[in-house]
């Protein structure tokens, strides 16, 4: 098992996970305590695809003392976003739309480039703007959502990333990164730019506000390792994390990729083509039809069936209903991934519509400095 | 002898630097080529206080066939200008005189604020400010200079130096600059940011512009290192070198340094204050004034002389005159002293009232995103 910010690779145990990271676990109790604000719990934390956290019950503590936080994610635009990359996005505009509070999203332009060989800066930020429009189809609040990539924010950016990296030393991103000697300067200076929007929040409002930052769980080592530990020395709160798990791909194994486009259903695909990815899946079906009957098929190792858990079927009875099927045996791969292909083609029309409108708007909520 | 960009002590042997940074000398050949441009040879250069150069000659051909070339030097805002900062920039203020061409003037706020751990970041910037008051009171022309601190102009150049780090590995800045595992990032990312103005004229004007930065030998890892190699990567011309060698302190030895302001002039000194600073100088006197009669002082370790030699006389007979009287024993130095008290009061109080009337221009001409 291999995580971390650039590779995700083999069996993720993410009980491990949350030992080696010293996270905590999503409980009931926390549940509970979510529940008493938003009303309702959403399927990503019910299900546990948000599983892991660092301090939110602190910043949920503080929230019903009336200290107000502000929300915190990005993406690394080196191409078109993905199924997979909407579950943290999808999470984040349920809470800003429930605790009613500013979101900060950030697109590192700058370490996309840096980190891969064969993407231009101009590339880079150009996915940018282009995953900015999946953002906002997500139904931000344009008012409350401020989205920078890190090449047009620099200015900004800089200063605060400066004043992090005073207090860090290469030694700690070898340690945190896993950065050797042939590693970029760009790259080993990237994790204070990653880490200054943490503090930007307060650095805009001037005064302290908390900030949670619900992304998936390979991204912590930048909170973990910098942001948190460099927060009180420059006088500003610890950011909280709320971690979420990897969609799979479509194909045998792993997270969803970009770098394996035939496995991935993007969301600029055709409804049609994505349809046609649906039908082309990996499952935990059987070889035969009639073995399949017999044994039943095996869900626990099936993408399809992650495909309604992660983010195709809100209703909780149905996706049991998939799950239940499919081990007696009663629903058949074909039949399972058909409804899943109308499911995705209905969400990417919808998406797509969304994604349409953005272009109207989502150059007002670029931060620029 | 340790000559880098944080360093400069021990007696410096300036052949051996031409040798160890692979530079070449100022020649009488390239001295007569300058001239054929400038019409006379700035006692700077006539007297190799300009020792060095890298592809000056190129710069120098390839102006006379007709192409511009830019000038760019810097400031380390750490605290107030002294005398020995001065230096390179009464060449480029020649300079840009005589070739009438464009100076970009970087203030590396960043960089000082990353290295001195009681330095804050808008103590710099505040210096940033300070110090561009004693650059335009070297008479630059206001129309055709450019100067920027790298906190507010960080838009700009952080986009070029992710392009420059990309190719610029740990290792790289580990063997060019001595950075060890205990460097902060910031500085490691740093020496992309001291890079990137080399290509600033290029890319402002949107075709490949030569660059010519006059300095003190000890930016030379900068050039060396990773702007030069880095140039033809990214399509920009090599920028060439002009080195200048370190004014002296009043002390025993070493080069002009604010954390020993007792020895240093700076042009915020009061000019009698400066002249007291002088009167306490270390000179290259005997014990006694009979002694120093009879057998003559020695200018060639005399802070005091070189002060004549490097910055406040420019009449060569003048100089040639304190040397050989200094020799002789005929000039004491109580005498030798008193002269160049009134001659640095004098440029004090010059250099003030032009440093006074820059804060009425000095906003127009810094870069700013």
């Amino acid at each position: 098992m291999i995580v971390d910010p650039w590779t995700v690779k083999g069996d993720i145990d993410y009980n491990k996970l949350i030992n080696e990271f010293g996270t905590n676990k999503i409980t009931e109790d926390i549940i509970k305590k979510i529940e008493t604000h938003t009303g309702e719990i959403h399927p990503l934390i019910k299900r546990r695809i948000f599983f892991s956290h660092r301090d939110l019950d602190l910043i949920l503590n503080e929230y019903e003392k009336g200290k107000e936080f502000a929300l915190y994610t990005g993406r690394g635009p080196s191409g078109h976003t993905h199924l997979g990359h909407l579950i943290p996005w999808i999470l984040t505009q349920h809470l800003q739309e429930k605790f009613n509070v500013e979101l900060y999203f950030m697109m590192t332009d700058d370490e996309k480039f840096l980190h891969n060989p064969n993407l231009g800066l101009e590339e880079a930020m150009t996915y940018s703007y282009e995953n900015a429009l999946d953002v906002l189809a997500c139904g931000f609040d344009i008012k409350k959502t401020h989205i920078f990539s890190d090449i047009e924010y620099a200015k900004t950016l800089y200063k605060i990333a400066v004043q992090i990296a005073k207090n860090v030393t290469y030694s700690t991103t070898k340690g945190v990164f896993g950065f050797s000697e042939s590693t970029n300067i760009g790259m080993t200076f990237f994790p204070a730019m990653q880490a200054a929007p943490a503090f930007l929040p307060s650095i805009l409002k001037g005064e302290n506000i908390n900030c949670l930052i619900p992304a998936a769980i390979d991204q912590d080592p930048y909170w973990r390792g910098i942001a948190r530990e460099v927060a009180p020395k420059l006088g500003y709160p610890k950011p909280a994390q709320i971690h979420s798990k990897f969609l799979p791909d479509l194909g045998k194994s792993g997270k969803m990729s970009s770098s394996d486009p035939e496995n991935a259903i993007f969301t600029t695909d055709t409804p049609e083509d994505a349809a046609k990815k649906v039908m082309k899946s990996f499952t935990g079906g059987r070889t035969t039809i009639k073995e399949q009957k017999e044994k039943g098929g095996n869900p626990d190792i099936c993408p399809v069936y992650d495909y309604y858990y992660f983010i195709m079927e809100n209703d909780d009875s149905k996706v049991k209903e998939v799950y239940e099927d499919c081990k007696s045996g009663s629903l058949l791969c074909g039949d399972c991934k058909s409804t899943l292909a109308v499911k995705v083609k209905g969400f990417l029309v919808e998406h797509q519509k969304k994604r349409e409108k953005a272009k109207n708007h989502v150059d007002k909520v670029f931060l620029r400095d």
